[in-house]
Order: C-alpha cells, then structure tokens, then sequence
C-alpha cells in the first residue's frame, strides 16, 4: 500500500524513520529537518488532519506518553528547554495533512538558527465585553456536544 | 490561600478568570494578553512547572480534551486554523511556571500581529549518525524509566 499520508507510510514502516517511542496509538520519531538537535515528532496513529477529528482516546494517548517522551529528551540533549507546538492547518503552518507535535529542544538564544523554535510573542489586551462573549460562545459549544468521543 | 502559582489561584477561583472549560483535573480559560482574538489557555490543576513533572494521568487528561476544545474554539472564532504551544522553561519562553498550553487561533495572515501565533520555521538537515544516535540515547532513556506513573 501507498496510501495515506506521509505519516502514515512512516507508522506502516514503508518509509525509514528514526523511531524513538511506539505504542499501540502512538509513534514519535526524529524530524528530518530539525529546528533544534533532538527537534522530534509525535503522532497518533489514527489518521487524522485536524485535532479536532481525532478520537478523544488518540489524543488522551499522545497526552499521557508526553512527560515519558519529555524526560528522555531531556535527558539525551541535556536541555530542560523546549517548545511542543502542533499547527493545525496550513495557514497555521502544518505540512503534513496528519496530526503532529513537534517538541523542540530549546539550547542557549532560540533567536540562532538551529537553537529551537522562534516565536515572536506579540500579547493584546483582552477587553471585558470581548472576554465574556467569547468564553460564553466557547462554553456553549462544548455544552452541545455530544460528550466525550471513543476511539 | 494565596499560596502557588498564579495559576492555582486562577484554579481555586481567588483571581477572576473568563473559564471555558473544567473538569477534575483540567481547567481551560481565555488569555487575557491574546496573540489573537480566542487564545485559551489549558492547565493541568495538578501544580507543576514542567512536563516531565507531569504525572501521565494529568497529561492524558489534558489530551483527552484536547478535540472538544478546539472544535468549539473553531466554531466560536469561526477559523479552523490554529497553533497548540506549551512553552517548557524560561529559555523556551515559559512565563508561569506552571504547565499550560496555549491555543491561538490563526487568522489570515499570521505575520500581522493579532492574526496568531508568528514562528520562524528554519528547517535544519537531520544527518544519519545523529540521526541514530540521538534515536538511540531516546530510546534508552525512555527503556530506564519505570514506566507510566500514577496520578
């Protein structure tokens, strides 16, 4: 088979990767084009695009695996630094049409090429009439869902 | 109590907050320095500044969450684009040392402030013997630990 995403080809093993964690729900294995040394990716093994899809037992998966997946990290690149950043869309960056966490070391001046992940951090203000119809929409939005999803 | 983090005082209701989700273990609530107009943030109620002090089931509870949240954050902002960040560390930008993500919507151009989360993608070059030997120190370090923690 070719089919799927690139990740999956990967998951399936019909690419090489540089694999340093699986489970029955999880594989996470090295970027090729590294932000940072030891810059590595995890992904769900159910083949999704968007968060959003995802079952909430692929991503409870990929939560409970990130401290185990974390403190190894750190401990190899020895950084107690990183960044863990998903992009969700392509305008939002994401390259690969399959869910994926980056986790980023983050070394000495994250400005430095190869250094880690470089976020401009540009904060508002969040007025109160705003604050309040926004996280009233959002409170709505999860009292009309469904509820927790399966696998 | 005005003890911990100003988190666990967000937590315990002791600061005002716009909260957009709780449950026993996770608290969601809107930034109030947004980098766009829906930024959230997702804490673990268990008090810890870093991931590796996470335990696996606070972890897992956070991704359980994880789709909820962003459906209705989409629906809400009416952009199914968006950035998922945890800042790991006062180097890699951690400014409450208490874990949390960020979730900011992404808009039109993410360049413009206000739009969304800006990052710098500059892609280094994976060679094969890092490659391996990096896989491999992951791999031992994640075969030394004890294996999942409790709550």
């Amino acid at each position: 088979m070719t089919t799927g995403t690139l990740f999956d080809r990967i998951i399936r093993g019909e690419l090489p990767s540089y694999r340093v964690y699986e489970d029955e729900q999880v594989l996470a294995f090295l970027d090729i084009g590294p932000q940072s040394a030891g810059h590595l990716l995890l992904v769900p093994k159910e083949s999704k695009e968007t968060v959003g899809e995802l079952s909430d037992d692929s991503a409870a998966a990929i939560g409970r695996v990130l401290p185990r997946i974390c403190r190894a990290l750190s401990k190899v690149t020895g950084s107690p630094h990183y960044n863990i950043l998903l992009n969700n869309g392509r305008p939002a960056g994401q390259a690969i049409p399959h869910v994926h966490f980056h986790v980023i070391p983050a070394y000495g001046r994250r400005s430095e090429p190869g250094q880690g992940l470089h976020t401009d951090w540009r904060p508002g203000s969040l007025g109160a009439g705003e604050g309040e119809r926004i996280s009233a929409g959002i409170r709505e939005a999860l009292a009309n869902e469904a509820g927790p999803g399966g696998s």
